[in-house]
């Protein structure tokens, strides 16, 4: 439980889960290592230090994201009227409920991240930017702000939706402000978010928007759904959650002038490590250390959630699968040891591989994406890479 | 019952309510006529020729407005992805849940109607325009278009936060499909309205989703406390529904590129007929005919709604004020008998009167505002006067 997942999703070294589950039956190609101790031994130590690497330049890459947006994000909160600020600010991590200052807390920033090293990776080309460098022009900042809001109207919106009283730690926003007004700061973070940019930029924001809702119903109507296949469920990610950081790309290239081809290609390489993110979430929804995702052991197979890595074991034509679905037919919640049961069975169907395994090859991907994005400098592209690592290196 | 209301709230003809009420108290200096019995009858038969004319020709701008606003409503509504397409069709009227076609029912368009009225008051001075005839321009077509998307949207969402369950006659989209779709289906169009438009339309569309949200958000709050002011009521009731009505206005003459100063002055004007429709709706939601509105009879008063001709019977100091108070503190439903009861107290302590003075009021400041915006032809201001008349005049 404690190992370090992240490890495990964008290098997997231990062996692959059976053949059976379409998308890891390519894996049995890969040469095995798990035969050779020592080789196994330094390929781990290797990949570790590596990945501790990665994470401290993600960190740093964050943290400058940080200072940078966060105040322009606090002066967009500002201009909400009363309540409805309080609200936001209270989701935003800023402002206990009786209106008591936190400091800091919060997201990750990782989509104004992106934003701020897509404007980086264009603008030290000399293609676009305004030689203020990039991280400082007022209009990827107003980018980075936005997309930070409407990610956060999103999650608003969805804790209602699917009645999650926990989020970051703490109680969610419904919970503590009731689900009315939180549906109504979140309309008033979606309407703040699309203020903030203007032009091409807030017209793929609000497509983003729109896909991001698709997403959203499609995710609730697979609930209630026996026959969801793995292609309609991973279809299904790259909207709820590949689209925005896709958007992020997008809108941190449009906004130092980036050559449209450029701005696809970011968009792409967006999308590509959302859905390793929404991998990398769904195996630590299962895998994940109780201590540092906040979230009770095993609380997604309690939940009955068909996640990606869930949705990939019942797939597979094999005993363990059969258990997985036979757990999940029960009518009750689950005993401690079903979960584990359940746990188990994802992993022997081949359900922990596979997302491990389909994670790395969506980061693969969006690498290849980026590689022949005309105008973006090669050497320029640290951040976006420190971010792509930390998403399916990351522990919570 | 079946008296038609408009004629009641845009020229009281009956006695005023007793003094008491600040504002109703204003009306006590007017001529009185309720003496002379055929003076009374003269008037009110000229009243009501005058609301006929002035409704065919509103029912003519609406029925244009329709024509031209339609199209581009049914092509931006259909970019939305299957099934949160399949709500706004439901909710906007054009099919049934099974996804059958119903034809060109739904509202009536009076936002979209003054944002077409508002272009053409300023094309016609020839200031702006681009001598299509404003009507016909993609820009105003575009703005009423997400002019109505964004009412809508807040709809949508009402619906859901207030549990109502029956909206034009039919039952609400959220009874339909479940409150989640409901609100992910008001998200989808809220970016959609926002998409529709671009530059100072977008951010003035934006900032006015905001308001309402916060309107809203006072709507709710006001309901659970037993202090609520009348200045906090219209001030709410401002922000709820003038907002919306103001930035239609406001869209229209910025689409035809209008005098900065044209734009706020048509805002005011669309925020003050705004608020007169308000206190109309609160009017009809006592008086109005249950045939006519959809609504059952005394459904608002037995829902307890602090609606503004409540709140200023509330605030008089008399006895008819007092019996409201007690009905209105019964801790469970109303017996018929006790709804009528509450409907006399509201008219006997002034409610009825103050609002119809009120609402007069409104249109009379909003033609000042319209009288003094540079750049609008007075002889072609004839669609926003219709639209003003049809508001205090309607019966639904």
């Amino acid at each position: 439980m404690a190992e370090p997942l992240g490890v495990g999703t964008a290098w997997p070294v231990g062996g692959g889960g059976p053949a059976g589950v379409g998308p890891a039956a390519e894996e049995s190609s890969q040469p095995d290592i798990a035969d050779d101790p020592a080789r196994r031994t330094r390929t781990i130590k290797a990949t570790i230090d590596a990945g501790i690497d990665a994470s401290k330049t993600a960190e740093a890459t964050l943290r400058r994201t940080r200072e940078a947006v966060e105040p322009v994000l606090r002066a967009a909160v500002d201009t909400l009227p009363g309540r409805l600020r309080s609200i936001a600010a209270y989701h935003l991590g800023w402002e206990d409920a009786d209106g008591s200052v936190l400091g800091s807390i919060g997201g990750k920033l990782l989509r104004p991240g992106l934003v701020l090293a897509a404007a980086t990776a264009v603008a030290a080309s000399g293609v676009g930017g305004n030689g203020l460098g990039a991280a400082a022009d007022p209009e990827v900042l107003a980018s980075a702000a936005a997309i930070e809001l409407a990610h956060n109207f999103t999650l608003l919106h969805d804790d209602v939706i699917d009645r999650d009283h926990t989020r970051r730690h703490r109680p969610t926003a419904w919970t503590v402000f009731g689900a009315e007004n939180a549906i109504l700061a979140g309309d008033a973070m979606l309407a703040l978010a699309l203020r903030l940019v203007g032009g091409e930029a807030a017209s793929r924001l609000a497509e983003c928007v729109i896909e991001i809702c698709d997403g959203q119903f499609e995710d609730c109507a697979f609930e209630q759904r026996d026959d969801v296949t793995l292609d309609e469920c991973l279809t299904m990610a790259g909207k709820k959650t590949g689209a925005l950081l896709g958007c992020a790309c997008a809108l941190g290239a449009l906004a130092v002038r980036a050559d449209p081809l450029a701005v696809a290609a970011l968009d792409l390489f967006g999308r590509e490590i959302g859905v390793a993110f929404q991998l990398t979430d769904d195996l630590l929804g299962i895998w994940g250390d109780p201590a540092v995702t906040g979230k009770p052991v095993g609380s997604d197979l309690s939940a009955r959630k068909k996640s990606l890595p869930v949705v990939a074991a019942l797939s597979a034509r094999s005993a363990a699968a059969g258990e997985l679905a036979r757990v999940y037919a029960l009518g009750r919640d689950f005993t401690e040891h079903e979960v584990r049961r359940a746990t188990e069975a994802v992993e022997r169907a081949g359900g922990r591989a596979w997302a491990a395994t389909e994670a790395a090859a969506r980061i693969a991907t969006a690498h290849a994406h980026l590689r022949r994005a005309p105008g973006v400098e090669q050497a320029a592209v640290h951040d976006l890479h420190a971010i792509a690592e930390l998403i399916t290196r990351r522990t919570s």
